[in-house]
């Protein structure tokens, strides 16, 4: 029967000190998350008005005033402090603890005598709750304070949301599910909410209402046009007969491809993903096995990014990737990594980890300013000054990160996930401790203390030094990632002839004390072809090197990028970005050849072809040197 | 001082006789204007419903009834008209010219006491005349019954239409102009109408409102909003504040690029051009050279058509030209027709031919089925199955031709120009006979009659027979396109060694009955190489023979077609299509390469490549075999 294989580290229990990602850690602790305090108070002069925490005043009582925002304005105040929780296992700080003790306080007091919490419906319209769950994101709010609750919890040991959540689930419960309201959210997000819940408490209820959520879904495509009918508001123009939209155009296991709204196509996957692991339900892991394979093998950006068209923020047909128009949305590269990191604790399968680290150092990271003080929503592969954030068509894909955004759900979803990264460093079971990403630091886990030096991703050199708390033999297993085709694994300097299973090494012995684990490849630039059936990357050519994909910048390189072509038999140079906001990170550069042409529109006459150095940078550091062109796939 | 240097010929002088057109004329005579007056006239069961003419019925008071349609019906019946009367000059049809004759009586009656005519206004909002020039088409419905009534004039000799568009142009002069309304109308078309009014009748005061028009357009750039502020109703949701879709953002002496709604730039151009030419007007006609050189050397698809952008059916900016998401409007090739050869008969520089030529055979071509039955109004450079008409941003760019439009402009419109060819094909003043185009038929002209054997576009080989009726020495120039870099001309076998004065040789000299002029060219395959400043364009090349752009088509290719590649030393085989639709035409063959991989979405392996067989058809005959992929920049 399937179930999880390995179970993630506690958060509490690991410790990163990396030369790539404690910087961002760092930089998030310092900045973003009292940066994102402050918005969410409107304390920042300037920004977006976000009005989120007024809103759980004016809802408990302690206020006057009208709601103001999104429907889903709560979510913000949710992920923040889901990312505070994570944050306070990297560094404890009291005063901030406090703080977000005072939030949570006046969620509690928002909360209705009967359970109830939004604070949309609580102000605005309390005739109307439950009654459009097509639009109106009570779920999608609830589940994201799930998710808060359980964090906060696991990390203060501070039960006060977690009640408050429990409560809302039991009013959930209590006005839908069989011969009640028999409908789904048309965001999904509870589910997983509702899943960490049930992990974190072991109550089955809650298990059982995901459930009832994921057979739901789809059984009855017509049933939020039959919501529609029954009421005589909408609170947006929504279509309720567009069921791809929100998945609900056919019963889950039967869905074979993802369609729709991006982020919540693999929201919803990443809790049948854990509902299949946890009741043992091989239909629903076949469909998240299917789907997750849809997206990766004809649905996803090189970088990770998925979604492909700005209509509906959403999934369209098979190899339809456009780098110019796409959307490609930071959030719904954070879901890949819930969806994948759940398949891979199924699994034990490391194409799953390879696709974690793929979001991570390029689809997801992009989205964030190195600085931390702005976000991108959308993650194009080109953009070209006049035309991208502008011209029709191309008006989603800004060229600069933005600061805040009315619809805040990137800048705090990635706080959260950055901060809770040790959770998919490493996993375990009984047997077995699974190394899953390259990240440095000291990990405690329950066979063995690992303090890992790693160079990663700009040198393929990993150590593990390994402190056994057992004295019985046990397994390391070290994910290789598809790239590192020569990778060599020793221990204490012996090399080991393991052979790879699904992506791991492992290594079987009894440990001892300091004994040293190492991994190191080769990382030579790799030039990535897309299969031909994607039309925008006919004759292109992409850079990586390790996990990063690279791109070119207009202020590194001469001329316009679509003049620049890179000959098949061109070699690259890596050398460090000698200062600047680049600086510690590896650039490349190679022999290039430039078409250089008069001024006609068109000719009879070939392009004249100048040699010309062709620079390439980390695709998730792109934007951070003013308005210019990029392009992450380039003429060969 | 600046005027027509050249005047077109009298399409009554002229007979077209050409294997390449005459059968597209003939298509014309037979089906396409019998079919659209059926369609006018809701006789064809399932095709969208017109009401054009029961318009102008209940205006008249014949019928009772409600007005249908656009607020710009009214032109469907009178480029129908329009093109009835180029018609009538290939063939004489009385029974037609009755029915002809009937439309416009039921238009005179339709006619207001006042000489006002608009059936939209008169049936539906009578009180709202003159009041909303920015999105009503009032004189952009008079210009094209102005321009009508010129042609059906011109044909017949019946001036039944052209007095009640003397009326009505006495109806606008009264409530427009100095001290009256001083607006122009948001759709250039009136400008061409009254100027065509004016070299037919003489009259001055035509010119006089056309130049009006022409000299207040953007002067004030706030009109249209203070229009707006006036009236208390809108007809469309039109923002008056967008100066650039009208051409009303700055005085059109000092635009620079072509801004806004093509057709609608292309209308004033055109008019521009001709109002410089009767007036001398220098600087409105280098405002036309700089117009016209934008669009032709920074705005203009390989094809000849025009227009980036669905949004406002409008250019973008300098070197934005997408191939799959163009507008490339039929109507708004035919204006730069129009435009082009005002600009020729001004300047007779034959790189206006060129671009009317280009125009002819490419993108307005390809706005017809070949079986004359169906139309496109988006004329894209690349369709893909699935994607085109489909998916967002392309749901404009439909991958085969559908019936009739409810907005009918191109079919009428095209109608109107290939009935009129022999306008274009020679023009004369008293010193020289201009062949600008390389159409067989016989032609009568002051100087001379010209029996034209040509088997162009096919072959580069056109003869002259020429019957001169002057017995003095004159010139017949001859239009050399540019492409024809060997072109050779004789005279009765000898050749001349004339030198081409902008495009043209001419041929000075005392002309014998029976001279018989030759030119001839070679017309090889050329390849053609975008600016590469046309993102869209990177790495690709696009194929013509002589006129003749080519495309490719899946039906014709393996596989897809971005996965195929022409290396720059393949050879082409030119030969017939053999039979099936096609038959008539010559195709193109030549070896090619086409990239296979594996099912993966992304490789570290460049793909491999297959030797194939590569098939280009001239691009106007794409579409005509079923729903299929089509690519006109393949890549190299």
């Amino acid at each position: 029967m399937i179930r999880k294989q390995a179970l993630p580290i506690d958060l509490k229990n690991s410790v990163i000190r990396d030369s790539f990602w404690s910087p961002k850690q760092q930089l998030i602790l310092d900045t973003v998350i009292d940066y994102q305090e402050k918005v969410l108070n409107d304390q920042i002069p300037g920004a977006e008005k976000s009005h989120a925490v007024a809103n759980f005043r004016i809802a408990a009582g302690l206020e006057e005033g009208e709601f103001y925002g999104m429907v889903f304005q709560d979510t913000d105040v949710a992920k923040w402090l889901e990312g505070v929780a994570y944050s306070l296992t990297i560094r404890p700080d009291p005063d901030l603890e406090k703080r977000a003790d005072a939030v949570i306080e006046i969620i509690a007091r928002a909360q209705q005598p009967d359970g109830y919490l939004n604070t949309y419906f609580t102000i605005k319209e309390p005739e109307h709750k439950y009654q459009n769950l097509l639009e109106c994101h009570e779920l999608y709010c609830a589940g994201h304070m799930m998710e808060a609750a359980v964090a906060y919890y696991e990390a203060t040991g501070k039960d006060v949301l977690l009640k408050v959540m429990e409560n809302m689930a039991d009013n959930i419960a209590e006005h839908i599910g069989p011969g009640k309201i028999e409908g789904v959210p048309g965001h999904p997000e509870v589910e997983i909410g509702l899943m960490r819940m049930y992990h974190t408490t072991g109550k089955e209820k809650y298990r059982d209402m995901a459930q009832y959520f994921i057979d739901r879904r789809g059984e009855d495509p017509s049933w939020f046009q039959k919501e529609r009918q029954q009421r005589d508001w909408e609170h947006y123009p929504m279509n309720p007969a567009d069921t791809k939209y929100n998945q609900s155009y056919a019963p889950v296991r039967q869905q074979k491809t993802a369609e729709g709204h991006a982020v919540r196509a693999v929201y919803l996957f990443t809790a049948m993903a854990d509902l299949a692991s946890s009741t043992g339900d091989e239909s629903l892991l076949l469909a998240c096995e299917t789907l997750w394979e849809n997206i990766v093998q004809k649905r996803m950006y090189v970088t990770g990014s998925i979604g492909s068209t700005v209509e509906g923020e959403a999934f369209t047909i098979d190899y339809d990737l456009p780098n110019d128009t796409a959307y490609a949305e930071t959030c719904a590269a954070i879901g890949m990594v819930f969806f994948s990191k759940q398949m891979l604790d199924i699994t034990l399968d490391g194409k799953y980890a390879d696709i974690i680290e793929l979001e991570l150092y390029n689809g997801i990271l992009s989205g964030m300013q190195l600085d931390g003080q702005r976000f991108f929503y959308v993650n194009p592969l080109e953009v070209n000054p006049g035309v991208s954030g502008e011209l029709y068509g191309y008006r989603h894909v800004l060229p600069q990160r933005p600061g805040w955004y009315a619809c805040a759900c990137c800048p705090t979803n990635t706080v959260r996930l950055i901060t809770s990264l040790g959770k998919y460093a490493f996993s375990e079971n009984p047997q077995t401790i699974f190394a899953n990403l390259f990240i440095g630091g000291e990990f405690d886990l329950d066979k063995a203390r690992i303090q890992v030096e790693s160079q990663y991703p700009w040198q393929g050199d990993i150590t593990y030094r390994i402190q056994p708390k057992a004295e019985t033999a046990f397994s390391i297993a070290l994910r290789i990632p598809h790239f590192a085709k020569n990778a060599v694994v020793s221990v204490n300097g012996e090399v080991q002839q393991a052979d790879r299973e699904k992506g791991y090494v492992y290594l079987l012995r009894k440990w001892k004390e300091d004994d040293l684990v190492r991994v190191t490849f080769e990382m030579p630039v790799r030039r990535i072809y897309a299969n031909p059936a994607v039309r925008a990357n006919a004759g292109r050519v992409a850079l990586m090197r390790g996990p990063l994909v690279y791109c070119m910048e207009g202020t590194d390189n001469p001329g316009l990028l679509q003049s620049l072509h890179l000959p098949r038999d061109s070699r690259f140079v890596i050398h460090p970005a000698e200062d600047g906001v680049l600086k510690g990170n590896l650039i490349l550069t190679a022999q290039g050849l430039q078409n250089v042409c008069g001024p006609e529109l068109y000719s009879d006459e070939p392009p004249q072809q100048k040699p010309v150095t062709l620079t390439a940078i980390p695709y998730y550091t792109w934007g951070n040197r003013g308005l210019n062109q990029m392009l992450v796939w380039i003429p060969e």
